[in-house]
């Protein structure tokens, strides 16, 4: 990945631009536990031999769209369409893989500045025309489905060319950018400063500034440098109503916070056209380590008093036994059985790999490490050197490049992930566990789970599921939304939040009244009645 | 102060319930600097003389209150409304003082449980009558004014029957709190069981739970503990139109954030009834020591490094020149001669006070503090022991009693507040501090304007005002109000935001538009049409 470099398109029917290989050592694993025949059973269609419904955009509305944004940036052809028509869930992906799209915009337009953008919404909302927001197309929750609700047509509204830096005010260090800028741009303007966002989704090197705001996204590292919400300080929402420019402010008891009201909005109330974050001094130095944990107990006891003691590194990721399996035979060799027989005679017989990462100047994180120390000896933990937390530090955008190749081999890959207090780790992660595997063992095709802990709070953690198994041929579909389903119930029912940082998009509307409840959803209607008085808005995620 | 035990009552003209001197240097000061006479002035008038309108309280509704609160709770005596009639601010004091009021509530009502405060909504909503919502009564801004809107009447909803503990979660480190608990009893229940919640506004014993949450509460140690809206992670709002709860998660992306559409909704929206709150483990170690810093510039450079390089303390505040001189007054004595003496040796002519104080365990202390010594050294600070650490924070909640003695002898006293980047804080500072000065002298009554930062953010601080001067007899009222307003619009001009832990209430809600913009204000106002229809929560205040 090249910082600033203008990122390779997205596959149109996957991720990225470069080829991967299912480890073997991973395949291995997919074959004896999940039945997998192991082989290449099937492989994208070409973009030409997409199915996808004939463009419904009225003459009239493509011309005002024309006569806002130029021409070139209405695009109406079949490829840009197919390339705004679904996001990369794995359902996402089984639909593109196939070329058999139920929808797609009729038209992607690509605004040239906010007032464009607004007059983009004006358009639209004259026509009843819905408008997709669309920034790095990365939602793995339905977030940029083309949904038109009860409109005619529906346009994808693709921020790409709000890509500048706005301002940067190095004594206060917050920056406003647009929202179109994607991730590595974004680091590249702020390091050229000295400077850096700390904020690495999976997704960094595709999404952007705007979607990591209308869905409250948590990085990789947002243990220490905070979530997106956090990092966020003002923001400008241009809705069909009007625009809201929240100012940003260290912090302000002026009232509810309109900005905690569109952040997480999901382009339901409008479209964010930039924002303005808090950055941070590059650091001088990282050390990533990893450690060995006896069980998954003992390792988020030491997670949460890292938290709770105030000294939790900026990284914190924490895999149980079945992640540890799958993350070793991934990396399968002789070095890996060393190791695994090591932990075995120090007790450590399923052991749980523990990767902390501090960033900063060499003396701070070393004083940080040292705090650390006694928790990681008092939980029994067993230091793994560097190398672990190296490796997850070169691999840690690498999931979707390999997903990408496990369903070329009819493997059902998907994540799901949540948070809940301490108090109740244990059962949500045992319930949403339990769930899959009835769901999924029910159709003959067992799965194998695995589940990290990759953000801490003083309160509470996040719990990431990974769940891989083999395909049911004919039923795919039906396969993965029942056994979704079953977690999401089984997650809601112990205390879980319905997501800590995927959103909601359509995936997760069926879900979010039990979360708000109908007086809460009710308010949050009024707002977005108020702002899209249309509701031309990204219709069918969220609350709409 | 004793926590846990039922807190007397505050005086209902002024703060407490002990008798406070002016200090003989301070009272110099004024009389040297500010004109001011130096005796005795003015006394409050007998609670018996205090003249108030009649209750229009309708008969019909008087019975059913009294059918849902029980009849001691709804209370329509002269006294009690004269109690529930004002907030604190200086000229809801003059007022109480001189015991002219021109509104107060119709009646008091105090209900038990939130299903009583959910009938007496409803009572009002079919009654048409206003219900101001009632903690501590501490408001500095209007927000416990009995206003009734073009309502008939007007209750004041006084929480202090809601006053348990609902549950702590010793693992997850949260505890649910009914709305009506003051501060020592919150902290009396947990300390019991080794937790605080950290939150010490100079307000703490005598402001509640709810209120806190309703106006976005700063407390001195957030920069350490965090702000209050940080703290609350859940609360149960029950409006007219029904029931907000918002389940407390360590962090969700299930889109907007009702918590903080809730939070600083100053009970416009609804009665917040509990709230779920992070809270610590109590410090087995307090170290609280003060530095002199050459100028305030030093001082805000060295905050500012502090907060960025993550290594700030749980209480930093840095006090301008005059409000340190102020401050010497107030201590004046001989050791106060020899430390100016030396201070001015060592270059400092006009020292700016600093006190950092740090909580936890003893090494962890010992560690963060060390931290902070260089870049101490760097700006120019000269240690000045644990003395005035410990001054402070003996003294940190006695503000408000010397205000009652300061208005004894003719004193204008107030105080505001604002929040603005490091980028911004020396014009904002500058603007109020000359907007302040240019309106009180052109009437003749010179000011002394002190300044401290109170609370510091990666990407700014607070600025927290103190204005003495000399009333101008007879019209108190207009010299005070020309020079807040003159102060809000330099705070909002310059970037500051209108309120950084006050609150908006009625004295700054003309402002609010100027923070918000039209269509923030429009959804705010939409979420408020559909929780309180009939628009009966605290009229006049924030939006309404």
């Amino acid at each position: 990945m090249i910082l600033g470099a203008a990122p390779p398109p997205l596959r149109w029917w996957g991720w990225g631009d470069r080829e991967t290989e299912v480890p073997r050592g991973l395949l291995t694993l997919l074959c004896e536990e999940a039945g997998l025949p192991g082989g290449v059973t099937s492989h994208p269609v070409g973009l030409d031999d997409v199915q996808l419904p004939a463009s419904s955009l009225a003459e009239a509305l493509h011309g005002r769209l024309s006569d806002i944004a130029g021409a070139a940036n209405v695009r109406v052809d079949p490829a840009e369409r197919v390339r705004h028509a679904a996001g990369r869930n794995y359902l996402d992906l089984l639909a593109l893989r196939a070329g058999r799209l139920a929808a797609a915009p009729d038209a992607v337009v690509c605004p040239g500045s906010p007032g464009e953008v607004a007059g983009v919404l004006r358009a639209a909302s004259e026509a009843a025309c819905a408008v997709v927001p669309f920034g790095g197309g990365t939602s793995v929750v339905g977030g940029v489905a083309p949904e038109r609700g009860p409109l005619p047509s529906v346009i994808a509204l693709d921020l790409r060319r709000l890509d500048t830096v706005i301002d940067v005010d190095v004594v206060a260090r917050t920056a406003t950018l647009q929202a179109g800028m994607r991730g590595p741009q974004a680091e590249h303007a702020l390091q050229a400063r000295g400077l850096t966002l700390g904020h690495f989704p999976q997704s960094f090197e595709y999404a952007t500034i705007g979607g990591y705001a209308a869905t409250r996204s948590a990085g990789q590292a947002s243990t220490g440098y905070g979530r997106f919400d956090e990092l966020a300080r003002g923001l400008r929402l241009i809705a069909p109503a009007g625009e809201i420019a929240v100012a940003a402010v260290p912090a302000s008891a002026a009232g509810p916070s309109l900005l905690q009201v569109v952040l997480g909005s999901e382009g339901a109330l409008g479209v964010i056209t930039e924002v303005t974050v808090r950055v941070h001094a590059t650091p001088r130095r990282r050390r990533y380590a990893g450690w060995s944990l006896p069980d998954f107990e003992s390792g988020t006891a030491l997670l949460r008093e890292l938290a709770q003691d105030r000294i939790a590194p900026d990284v914190a990721r924490l895999s149980d036994a079945d992640e540890t399996r799958a993350s070793l035979a991934l990396a399968a060799g002789p070095a890996i059985d060393v190791a695994r027989r090591y932990l075995g005679f120090r007790g450590h017989r399923e052991p749980c790999l523990l990767v902390l990462g501090w960033e900063g100047d060499g003396a701070a994180i070393g004083t940080r490490e040292r705090l650390a120390h006694p928790l990681l000896r008092r939980h029994g933990a067993i230091a793994l050197g560097t190398a672990p937390g190296r490796a997850w530090l070169h691999g840690r955008f690498d999931g979707p490049y390999l997903r990408d190749a496990l369903l070329d081999r009819g493997v059902l890959v998907e994540t799901l992930e949540t948070a809940a207090a301490w108090s109740r780790l244990a059962a949500v992660k045992a319930a949403v566990n339990g769930a899959l595997q009835r769901s999924l063992r029910a159709r003959g095709t067992p799965p194998l789970v695995g589940c990290h802990v990759s953000h801490v709070y003083s309160d509470g953690a996040s719990l990431y599921f990974t769940v891989l198994g083999r395909q049911d041929p004919g039923h795919e579909v039906a396969q993965w939304t029942e056994a979704k389903r079953a977690a999401t119930d089984a997650l809601l029912g112990c205390g879980g939040t319905l997501t800590h940082h995927h959103g909601v998009g359509v995936d997760h509307a069926p879900w979010l009244e039990r979360e708000d409840g109908a007086t809460g959803i009710s308010a949050l209607r009024a707002v977005k009645a108020r702002l899209d008085p249309d509701g031309i808005m990204n219709p069918g995620k969220l609350f709409c």
